[in-house]
C-alpha cells in the first residue's frame, strides 16, 4: 500500500463518485459501436499526409487560430471564416460553451434521450440541468420545448440534430422556430448533419443565441484527429476564441484537416456512399423484422447509424460481442453505425442467427 | 451588417470583456518568446514519425487512455503508468483540475508572478482566487505561503516550479513541506523540471493532495503535440480520468509521443544542450550588464529562459521586434528562452546595440 501523508484532502462531492468512461475495449472483427467512418485514410490522401507531416514545427507552439484550417473547413460549407472557431474536437467546444457561458447555477435544457456528454458537463460545471424527456416518439416537440425553456428561464439549450441517439431529426424550420422563440443561447450540435439536408450552418452567423457545432469525426472520417469547429455571430465568436485554451488543436490536426478540406470531391464522396450503406442497413433491418421476432421499432434515420427498439437489447448486445460484432447498448436500443457492405452483412446476419 | 433576430440573448459578464489570447505574431528572424525548445524534428526521428502516421487509424476514436503513450512517459520518468493522466497539453490538464476538482466559491490561492493561465481559469470558472505576491525577491516564501493557504482556507493551490515566468525554483524539500502542512490539493506544475533537479514526481503518488504537471512543450521539443501529464495517487488519477474529456488526446500526438519516449538518449542530450545554452545566455548577459547600462537584474535561472528586470523593458522589447527578434515583455521584465547558439549570439548582440 503508498504511503500517505497526514493531510485531510478529500475529493470534492461531484467527483468523488465518478467512474471513467468506460467505452467497448478488446479486439472486434466488427466495429459498428461508435458512428465512425468505415473509409480508412490511404492512397494519395495518406501520401499527402506523410508530405504534410514534413511541414510540422514539432518544437513550436500551433496557430492559436488554426487559420488554415478554419478556412478549408469555411470554403468547404460556405461560410466565413469570421464566425468559426475550432476546438479539439466538438467535445471540448461542448465544454467550453458550458463552462464559460453560464454561470454556475443558470439553467441548461437538455432534451433526452441526446449526447450524454451534455448532461455530464453540466454537473461538472454546477448548472442546474432541466431535462426534457422526448417521451415516445423520440421525437422532439417544439412547441413543448420552447414552452419548457422559457418556463425555466433557461440561460442555454444544447441538443444534436439529427439527434443522436435516436437518429431522428429537426427541421430547419423548427429549430428557426425554436432559436426566435427563446432568449437563451440554442447550441444546435450539427455532428451528424452531413447525412441530411437540414442544416442551418449558413445562417447561424445571423441569429444572436446561436452555436452551430461541426465535427471531422463522423462523415468526413477523421475522429483520429479530434476537430470539433464552432459557428456562431461576431460577439459568440470572440468571447469563445478568447476562452477557450490558447493552443487547444494540435498542429498535426491542423495539418491533416487542411489536407482533407483541399479533397471536397472524396469528402462528398465518401459521404454519400456512408449514406447509401445506412440505407442499405436500415432496409436489411426492416426485412429482418418482418421475418424474426426481437425488433420492435426501427427509427427512420437521418445519420450514419440506425436506431433500434429490441425486445431484449442487452441479450442481444452480449451475443453480438461474442460473435466479434460491437454495436452500441442504449437501455433496451441498440445503435448501430452503418459499415461497409461486409460489415453490414455481418452484423445482419449474426442479428438473423439470434434472432431466429 | 448582419441581420440578427430580435431576441435578448447577452453574453455572461464574466465573458462579456475578455479580449482573445494575442501572441506575438508576423515572421521573425529569431522567436526566443515562448520557451520553446530550439531543437526540430528531423532525420531518423521524422523518419519514425512519418512510419508512425501510416499505423493511425483516422477515421477512430484515439485510445480514450492513451495507454501506450503512458507507458512511454512513465518508463522514461520512473513512475508508474497507473498514476499517469495525459492530457491535450498540460493547459487542458489545469482547466479539467480547477473546473472539477473545485466548487464555486472555493478558494485557490495563487503566487504571483506565476503562468497566467492559473488566474484565468479560475476566473473562468467562478472560483474565488487569493493571490499572494512573492514581493521583490520573487522567491517563494514557503512559510508565507502555508500561513496565507491555511489562512484562506484554500481548497487548492497552484505554482509552477521551476517557476515561469521568473525561472527560479523551490526545493523539493520546501515542496513538501509545504504539501504536508496545508490540507488544499497542490497542483505543482513542473513544465520546467527537466532543466532542473528538484522534482517530486517520483513522490507524487505518495501524496494524497499533489498533483504534479509534465509536459512535452519544453525540453522535449513537442510544443506542437499538445501533450502534458498529470501525476498523483490512486483517488486523484482515477477522478481526473473520470472527468476528462473522453477523447482528449488525438491519436496522432498519441503515436508521435510515443516514438519520441523510445528514444531517451536524444531526449536526455538535447535537454542537456538547452541547458548549457542557457548557461551561455545567462553568462552572455551577465557580461553584457557589466558593459552597458540598462540591465537592473538577472535572475539566476533553474530553466530554459533567462528573466532580466530592465531600465526599460519595453523600448527594448519593441527595438528588438524591429531587429526581427522576438522576447517576451513582462512589465518591466523581458524574458528570453535559450536558443540555438546562432539565435543567442543575435539577441545578445542586438541588445547590446540597443543599450549602448
Amino acid at each position: 500500500m503508498e504511503r500517505c501523508d497526514i493531510v485531510s484532502y478529500q475529493l470534492g462531492q461531484k467527483i468523488r463518485e465518478l467512474k471513467p468512461y468506460d467505452p467497448i475495449s478488446g479486439q472486434f472483427e466488427v466495429r459498428l459501436d461508435a458512428n465512425e467512418s468505415f473509409f480508412p485514410v490511404d492512397g494519395k490522401l495518406l501520401e499527402e499526409m506523410k508530405a504534410a507531416l514534413a511541414r510540422v514545427d514539432f518544437h513550436r507552439y500551433p496557430d492559436p487560430y488554426a487559420v488554415r484550417l478554419i478556412e478549408g473547413f469555411a470554403a468547404f460549407y460556405g461560410v466565413s471564416p469570421d464566425h468559426v472557431t475550432a476546438g479539439n474536437g466538438s467535445d471540448e467546444l461542448i465544454g467550453v460553451i458550458t463552462s464559460s457561458f453560464l454561470e454556475k447555477g443558470d439553467v441548461i435544457v437538455t432534451l433526452s434521450p441526446d449526447f450524454s456528454m451534455y448532461r455530464f458537463y453540466a454537473s461538472i460545471y454546477e448548472v442546474k440541468n432541466i431535462d426534457v424527456s422526448k417521451e415516445g416518439s423520440l421525437k422532439i416537440d417544439v412547441d413543448e420545448a420552447i414552452a419548457r425553456i422559457r418556463e425555466a428561464g433557461a440561460r442555454m439549450v444544447i441538443f444534436s440534430n439529427p439527434c443522436n441517439p435516436t437518429s431522428l431529426g429537426l427541421s430547419k424550420e423548427d429549430v428557426h422556430k425554436l432559436v426566435t422563440s427563446v432568449d437563451a443561447l440554442v447550441v444546435v450540435d450539427e455532428a451528424y448533419m452531413d447525412f441530411w439536408d437540414q442544416s442551418i450552418l449558413s445562417q447561424a452567423h445571423t441569429y444572436e443565441n446561436v452555436i452551430v457545432l461541426r465535427t471531422c469525426s463522423k462523415a468526413l472520417g477523421m475522429a483520429a484527429l479530434r476537430l470539433g469547429f464552432a459557428v456562431a455571430c461576431d460577439a459568440i465568436t470572440t468571447a469563445l476564441r478568447a476562452v477557450k485554451s490558447p493552443y487547444n488543436v494540435n498542429s498535426i490536426s491542423q495539418e491533416m484537416g487542411t489536407v482533407l478540406f483541399s479533397h471536397p470531391d472524396l469528402i462528398e464522396k465518401r459521404r454519400d456512399a456512408i449514406i447509401a450503406s445506412r440505407v442499405s442497413l436500415e432496409a436489411g433491418l426492416r426485412a429482418l423484422s418482418d421475418r424474426v421476432d426481437g425488433i420492435e421499432c426501427i427509427y427512420p434515420s437521418c445519420t450514419n447509424f440506425v436506431f433500434v427498439r429490441m425486445k431484449d437489447a442487452k441479450a442481444v448486445f452480449e451475443r453480438l460481442l461474442s460473435m466479434s460484432v460491437a454495436v452500441r447498448l442504449m437501455g433496451n436500443h441498440l445503435r448501430i453505425s452503418a459499415g461497409s457492405e461486409q460489415e453490414n452483412e455481418k452484423v445482419l446476419r449474426c442479428l438473423e442467427a439470434i434472432l431466429q
